[in-house]
């Protein structure tokens, strides 16, 4: 997805709201709104925007944000998500179409995004989800995709969200390469994240070797590419995934909430749906 | 009021807005969108943010916003304020203190916002400013003053808010002036819009001589600066003329809703407070 005019005041509300939250004090928040600036003026408009949002998080982490402030956030997020799974699970297992049902629940753990603007009971989104219609539901094209792949290449969101996602991957019965960031970003799962959730019990964890927000394929490692090329089947998760990889190809099938005004016009779906969208073929 | 870093996306976001609303192709969005970046980068961090929008609003008539889009919504707006006017009147004829439910009204009216984010429904709005307290109530302060004051300064806002400063004027019981813009500036009055309105028959209509937000005091005529000079109370409607003079002395009397949750924090109430707050004592 390109970068929207509208991206650009968002870009710099992220750029102070993440500044706060890691720490930086008033002079630093304004050398990053500054810096924020310039590089809202240089980047190129045919840029993602979570390329825009990694060059702005890396002036955070240079002007004094610490490391990994969402650490905590993150491990409370991924223990109110375990929590739940009981529950979770019982619900796809009394649901009449399975898949349907952990599609539905893994786009619900969508909704646990320390950067969006929304306050969220998870539980309530749960069960509001359950009854909701999906907007795009290109669940036909993923069944056959699904149903001819040997492997299957799940590409992770949030640390929390990462509980959805193991219920997801268990009803899918294919072996499972699961994607995490190479390192923090924002509350982004990385391979610790997905530890604490249990998803190496349920499948292969793997880095992208980016700690960049949804996949910029320039940024990742070597044996990540190696595994994206050969993916016969992708599940990519999030708006950060749609962002980055909305024009790669027909076997990707994103699953999200459309949380973002723009990105939901850009689907081309009133914001706040459900997603479940096959990617269109490679220009 | 200085201008908060929470204030750089929204100025941003105000610059888009504008440009649309003005008619602007998206390739004019984006001079805008660029140029408000260079300007954001380089105004003081000492200048009020109606000087910073002042500069953008600029940039968007330079780049092909047409001169006063906002006069249909304007006159809108005073259609129907005017149509509530009876029911005003009344509502000030049978309170047991005709000039608080005035002034009650009168910041009812500063809803009327097109550059505010929230639809609105105008007389919802004023039924339930009738019954909110004040965040802030300067009232003593303000009957002290106006009891030895020969003459009112009255700053305008917004176009239909002028039909409920009319309605305060009319309960004051003072020879009023009026200021207004000197020219178009988003949907703020000018005297088209005040005469519009019926402000001629109550009050003195002047000109600020600037078509700046709020009032910026260096942007204004000479024949305005005397008056302002010379005035023994000043009632300054809305959040432009809060940010542009709240450092400007205790005759000063601002009458707003605090719908900016950045100026809320200034005045030091919550967002969507109601106020009549007695100007600081010079610095």
């Amino acid at each position: 997805m390109k970068t929207y005019l509208d991206c650009y005041p968002c870009l710099l509300g992220q750029a102070l709201k993440v500044a706060r939250l890691s720490g930086a004090d008033e002079t630093q928040q304004q050398v990053v709104v500054n810096r924020a600036l310039d590089t809202l003026k240089e980047v190129s408009p045919s840029s993602t925007p979570p390329e825009i949002a990694d060059l702005i998080y890396h002036i955070v982490r240079e002007e004094g944000g610490a490391a990994d402030l969402f650490q905590k956030a993150k491990e409370a997020a991924t223990r109110q998500a375990l929590a739940l799974y009981p529950r979770l699970k019982a619900l796809v297992a009394e649901a009449d179409d399975p898949l349907e049902r952990a599609v539905r629940l893994a786009i619900a753990g969508n909704i646990i995004d320390l950067t969006s603007a929304k306050e969220y009971d998870l539980w309530d989104t749960v069960e509001r989800v359950l009854d909701q219609p999906f907007a795009v539901e290109d669940g036909a094209a993923f069944r056959e995709a699904l149903a001819s792949a040997e492997v299957v290449l799940y590409l992770g969101d949030n640390a929390g969200e990462t509980v959805f996602d193991r219920v997801l991957i268990e009803t899918l019965d294919l072996p499972v390469t699961y994607a995490v960031k190479g390192g923090p970003i924002v509350n982004d799962a990385t391979m610790e994240d997905a530890t604490a959730a249990g998803l190496d019990e349920v499948a292969e964890v793997v880095s992208t070797g980016s700690d960049s927000l949804g996949t910029i394929l320039d940024h990742c490692s070597d044996d990540f590419r190696r595994r994206y090329d050969e993916a016969q089947v992708i599940i990519a998760k999030g708006q950060s995934n749609y962002e980055t990889l909305s024009s790669e190809g027909e076997r990707i099938f994103f699953l999200l909430r459309t949380k973002c005004p723009v990105i939901a016009q850009d689907v081309g779906v009133p914001a706040d749906s459900i997603v479940l969208k096959q990617g269109e073929k490679q220009g």
